[in-house]
C-alpha cells in the first residue's frame, strides 16, 4: 500500500501563467513571493481583459480573464492548484479547470480560443464515434468552402436574420479591397444549397446526405465563455435531402439519438431529448430537435446538439426538386421540392462535460473520451533505497503500462525524477486522468497495486487491484467510474428538473436552480411574458458581465421533451402562465440557460 | 462471360451541368439536340468565367472554366463523357475529370472549390493513416483559431513578406466595423509560437510535438486550379520544438519519409525527395525539404509537400528559450532558443494524382484510397429472362458484395434498373473505380465473375476470377492495379529525369517535357539567370492563362535530390549555366513547374 499522502498539498506550478512573467521554478517548489505574484498578474490579467474586451478585440498581454481568481481562495487547498471553488466562484473556476487542466488557452483574438491536445482529444473521439454512425447511415463527408458571396448568404430571409450581425466579412486581400465584400460562413445552409439544387437531378439521387467537419465564425459581442461562446468554434453540420416528410422526419429523430448517445455514453452527461418551441426553432427551419443538458453549480440549462428539419423552405428558396415519382408514364406533375434537414453538433460538448464533472482539484474526465485514462506513479521509492531496486520498480511499472496498453487503454508511466509522488497525484488530479495507479516496493512484494479514482476522492475511492487480475480489473474500473460520473450527474439532473402545476412556485424553484416542466401553450408571446416574470428586474445590469447577472435573467423555454409526464387534458388544462388565457398544449421545459 | 459490350458508347448523362440550365432526361438516353445544349452552354460558362476572373470574384452562374472542352472533342468516343483529350487539352480535360467522376465542383466565390465525397474520402485516407503514423512519434492533435491580430502576423519580417500579398483580411462583423481588422491565417507560425514561449518552460517539455488538420487561406491572384492553386486549401500543418537542431533535423526526414509514403503507397505516386535551395526555401526558415512529383501530360514537376527545419529564427523572435541543461548547479549559461520545425501537406496530393492516373474516359483511382474499390454490374440479365431468374442474379451479387465486404473491401453493387450495363460501364470508369466484376447468367452457371481492371483499358485488363477463390483473388488484383500504377508513372518519372552535363541540351530537354539534373552552384542569382534563359520570352503575355503560357516558363530549381548521382568533382566541376563562374555544389534538378 502507498505511504503517500494524496491531499497532496504539495505546490504545483502554475501551467497557466501569462509569457510576460517570469517562468517558475522547476521542480516542485513554488516560492510564495512567485505564487503572490501569479496571483497579482491574474489580478492584472483580468482587469485588461475586460477593458480589451469592451473594445471587441483584445491585446495580446490581457487574456486571461479570471475575474475573481485572485481573491476567492479555497481554505487549506494547494495554492498553485486550483484556487477558487466551483461553488463560490464558479466562473473563474470553470476558467482554471480548463487552463491548469491543460485543456484551453485564452488567445489574443478575443472569443477565440486555443485547443489544447487534451480537448481536441475528446472533439476527436467524439468524431470517430460519430462518423462511424452516419456513415452506416449513408451519410458521406465532405468539404465546403469557408466563404460565401453576399448574394447567396442573404437568399433566405429569416434564416439570415438570424445570422446577420454577427458575420464576420472579408474586405481585402493584401492591401487590395475586394470589388464584393465576402462572409465567413455562420453555418453552411445557403453555402451548400445551390448545389444540392444542381446535383439532385432524380428522385433516384435521394436520400443526399452530406456533413462537414469544419469551423464556423459568430461574431458575437456578449461575454465570450470558452467552449460554450465562442467566435469561432468546431462542429459537424449535416445536411440531408429527403423525397417525404417523412424520410426526413426519421433521420432527425436517428440524429438526435446519436447526438444523446454522445453525452451520454461517452461524456457521461445526461439529456433530455426535445423539441424547440415556435420561438427557439432554428431561423428558417420547419422544426427543431434539440438535447439539452443541465449545469448543477449554475442551476441553468444548456442546449447540447439541435437537429433540425427544415421543411420545403429552402428547398423553395433555392429550387431544390424532382420529378413526381407517383407520376404515371406521360402525365405532367408539377415538381416535388425535396425535404431538408440539416443538424449540428460543437465543441460546447466539452465546455458541458467539464463543468458538470469537474471539481475543486481540477478537471474530472470521463474515461472513455480521456486521452490518458490512467497514470502510474511510483512510490516510496525514496533516495536511500539502493539504485538497482529503484530500477527493478521502474522496470515493472513499464510492464505494467505495456500489460494495460496491450488490452487498448491509455496510460501514462509518470517516471519523471524531478518531483514528488503527491507533486504528481495532484499534477493528475488537475489533469483529470480517471485512475492513478500508485506501485512501489510494498506493491511489488504484495502483487497489487494500489488504485485511486478521479472521481471518488480520498480513501473510498482507493482499492487494491491483484495484479493477476489487471487486465480485466482496470477495464471494468474505468467502466464503473464512467458509470458512476453520469449517475451522479443524472441524479442532480433529475432532482433539478421539476414538474409544476403552481405558478407560484415557478420563480422560487427558478431561484432554487431548478428546470421546470410546466403545463403551456406554446405560443411565443406567452414565453416572452415568462421570461419577463421570472427576471428580476433590479440585477439587470449591462455593466456587469453576464455570469454574474445569470442569476437575474429570465426563464426561457429550454424544449418540449419528447417524454411528456401525465397530467394535461385536452381542452381542459390551462397554460401556466396567471396572464396567458390560452390552454396548454403540452409540458414545456423552462430554466434558465446558457 | 459477358455478352455486354464495354466500348460503352452509351450517352452519360452530363453531371456537371449548371443549376441555371434544364435537368437532362432520366434514364440513358439523351438526345443530341441535349448534348449541343450543354456545348454551348458550357461555352458560355467558360467566357463568363474568364470575365468573372479578371474581376477578382466571380458570379454564381459563371463558374465552369472549360475553356476549350467544347471545341476538342475525342474522335469517336462517348459525346457525353471526357469529351477532350488529355493530350490536346489538359485544362479542360482536367476540369471535366474532376467535375464528371464527381470529385469536385466549382463555386461562386472564384479560387474556391467544393470538395464532394469522392475526394474527401481520400483525403480522409490520407489523414488516417498520417494520423496513426505522427501519433506514434508522439505528435498531438489541437486546434488553434483562424483569426490572427496584425500584429503578431507581423513579427517575423521575411516570413510575413512571402504571405502579407494573399492575406484575407476580416475587417467587420455584421455592420460594426471593427476596431483592428484581422488576418485569416495564411499558416500557423505566427499564431502559435508566442503560446509555445509561454507553454515551453524547461527542457524536460521538449519536444512539443503539436499538429492541426484545418484550412488557411491565401489569396492568390493567379490563374486558380483546383487542388493545386486554391485560395482556401486543407492541408495538416505540424509545428514542433526540440533542445538541438540534430532533435530537429531527424524529425524533418522522418516526416518527409511519411509523406513520400502517402505519395507513393497510398496514391501510386512517384515522387523524389529533396532539399530547396536557398531561393526556394520557406520564407523565414533555415532548410526546406520536399517531395517533388511530375505531371507527364504538361512535362512540368510539382511540389507535393515540405517538411522545413526553422531553425533557431522563430524562437528567437517569439522568445522561446529554456534553460541550458548542461550547466551545472549555480552556474549561469544563457538560455538556449529551441529549434523548431514546421511540415505541411495539402489537397494539393488529390490533384497530382488525378493529373498522372486518370485518362480520357475519366478518373482512375489507385485502389487504396478509392472510396469504391470495387464495382459490382450484373449483365445479360435481359429483359426477356424470367423474373424468378433475374432476382437469382440480383441476390447472387448481393452475395459477393457481402463476402467481398467480410474481408475489408468497399464494395458498390450497381443494380439501378433504368441504366444498361454499358451505361453503368462508363460511369464506373468515369468514376475511376479500380475494379469491375460484372455478373450474370453466364458467370453464374460458370461459376466466375469477369473482372475488368480500370488501369488497363480493354480485353488486356479482362479476366476471370473463380468464385471460390473471390476473397483473395480480388484485394490481390487490387494490390496489382495499384503497383501498375505506381510502376507505370514512376516510368514516366524516371525517363523524363534526365541529367545533363551540357548545357546545349537543357532547353530542348527542357521542351521535350524532361526535368533536368544538373550540376549547381546553389546560388540566387544564377537561379534567376537560368530560368531567364530558358523562358521562351516571346510568348510571355499576362493576357494568356497560365495553362497556355505554361510551355514558355522558365525553369525553376525544383530540388536538390537527397539522392546524389556522382560525377560532380569538389573544386573542379562547374556550374551548368554558361554564364556563371561559380563551382557546382550540388546535382540540382530544374524544371517548369506548378
Amino acid at each position: 500500500m502507498s505511504s503517500q499522502n494524496d491531499a497532496a498539498a504539495q505546490a504545483l506550478p502554475d501551467r497557466t501563467q501569462n509569457p510576460a512573467e517570469d517562468k517558475a521554478p522547476e521542480g516542485g517548489e513554488v516560492s510564495k513571493n512567485a505564487a503572490k505574484k501569479a496571483a497579482k498578474a491574474a489580478k492584472l490579467a483580468a482587469g485588461k481583459a475586460d477593458k480589451a474586451l469592451n473594445k471587441g478585440i483584445g491585446k495580446s498581454e490581457a487574456k486571461q480573464p479570471s475575474s475573481k481568481a485572485a481573491k476567492k481562495k479555497i481554505d487549506g487547498a494547494a495554492q498553485i492548484g486550483i484556487d477558487v471553488s466551483k461553488e463560490e466562484d464558479f466562473p473563474g473556476w470553470y476558467q482554471q479547470v480548463l487552463t491548469k487542466g491543460e485543456m484551453l488557452d485564452y488567445y489574443d483574438v478575443s472569443g477565440c480560443f486555443i485547443l489544447k491536445p487534451a480537448s481536441f482529444y475528446i472533439w476527436e473521439s467524439i468524431q470517430n464515434w460519430f462518423n462511424d454512425k452516419i456513415k452506416k447511415m449513408g451519410v458521406r463527408n465532405c468539404s465546403f468552402p469557408l466563404f460565401v458571396s453576399e448574394d447567396v448568404l442573404q437568399r433566405e430571409k429569416d434564416h439570415i436574420e438570424g445570422f446577420a450581425a454577427e458575420v464576420a466579412w472579408v474586405t481585402h486581400a493584401g492591401s487590395t479591397p475586394l470589388e464584393k465584400k465576402i462572409a465567413i460562413r455562420p453555418t453552411s445552409e445557403t453555402v451548400m444549397y445551390p448545389y444540392y439544387a444542381k446535383w439532385i437531378r432524380s428522385h433516384r439521387d435521394l436520400p443526399l446526405r452530406l456533413n462537414q467537419w469544419n469551423s464556423v465564425v459568430r461574431w458575437e459581442f456578449k461575454h465570450p465563455q470558452p467552449f460554450l461562446r465562442t467566435r469561432e468554434f468546431l462542429w459537424q453540420e449535416g445536411h440531408t435531402a429527403h423525397l417525404t416528410e417523412e424520410g426526413a422526419g426519421t433521420e432527425v429523430l436517428q440524429i438526435l439519438d446519436h447526438y444523446a448517445h454522445i453525452y451520454e455514453d461517452l461524456l457521461a452527461v445526461p439529456v433530455v431529448k426535445g423539441r424547440k418551441t415556435e420561438k427557439e426553432k432554428f431561423a428558417g427551419g420547419y422544426y427543431t430537435t434539440t438535447v439539452e443538458g443541465y449545469i448543477p453549480a449554475t442551476g441553468r440549462g444548456i442546449q447540447g446538439g439541435t437537429s433540425h428539419c427544415l421543411g420545403q423552405n429552402f428547398s423553395k428558396m433555392f429550387n431544390i426538386t424532382v420529378e413526381d415519382p407517383n407520376a404515371k408514364p406521360e402525365e405532367k406533375l408539377p415538381p416535388v421540392y425535396v425535404w431538408q434537414n440539416s443538424w449540428g453538433l460543437s465543441t460546447r460538448t466539452i465546455g458541458v462535460m467539464v463543468m458538470i464533472h469537474s471539481d475543486n482539484k481540477g478537471l474530472v474526465l470521463p474515461p472513455r473520451v480521456a486521452e490518458t485514462q490512467v497514470v502510474i506513479i511510483p512510490v516510496g521509492v525514496v533516495k536511500s533505497l539502493p539504485q538497482e531496486d529503484r530500477e527493478a520498480v521502474f522496470k515493472e511499472i513499464d510492464e505494467l503500462k505495456d500489460k494495460l496498453e496491450s488490452v487498448g487503454l491509455r496510460v501514462e508511466a509518470d517516471l519523471r525524477d524531478n518531483y514528488s509522488p503527491g507533486w504528481k497525484f495532484s499534477d493528475g488530479e488537475l489533469r483529470g486522468i480517471p485512475l492513478r495507479l500508485e506501485f512501489g516496493p510494498g506493491e511489488s512484494k504484495g502483487g497489487f497495486v494500489t488504485a485511486a479514482r478521479r472521481d471518488v476522492p480520498g480513501k473510498e475511492g482507493k482499492s487494491e487491484i491483484q495484479l493477476k487480475n489487471l487486465t480485466t480489473a482496470v477495464p471494468a474500473l474505468l467502466d464503473t467510474i464512467h458509470d458512476n460520473l453520469f449517475r451522479r450527474a443524472d441524479e442532480q439532473f433529475r432532482a433539478h428538473r421539476r414538474t409544476l402545476t403552481n405558478w407560484d412556485d415557478f420563480v422560487p424553484l427558478l431561484n432554487a436552480k431548478n428546470v421546470l416542466l410546466i403545463p403551456h401553450c406554446l405560443t411565443e408571446a406567452c414565453e416572452d411574458q415568462i421570461k419577463d416574470l421570472s427576471a428580476r428586474k433590479a440585477e439587470e445590469d449591462s455593466d456587469v458581465p453576464e455570469d454574474a447577472r445569470a442569476p437575474s435573467m429570465g426563464a426561457k423555454s429550454l424544449c418540449i421533451p419528447l417524454e411528456q409526464p401525465d397530467g394535461i387534458e385536452a381542452g381542459v388544462t390551462k397554460c401556466l402562465n396567471p396572464h396567458c388565457e390560452k390552454l396548454a398544449e403540452k409540458w414545456c421545459m423552462f430554466g434558465r440557460s446558457y
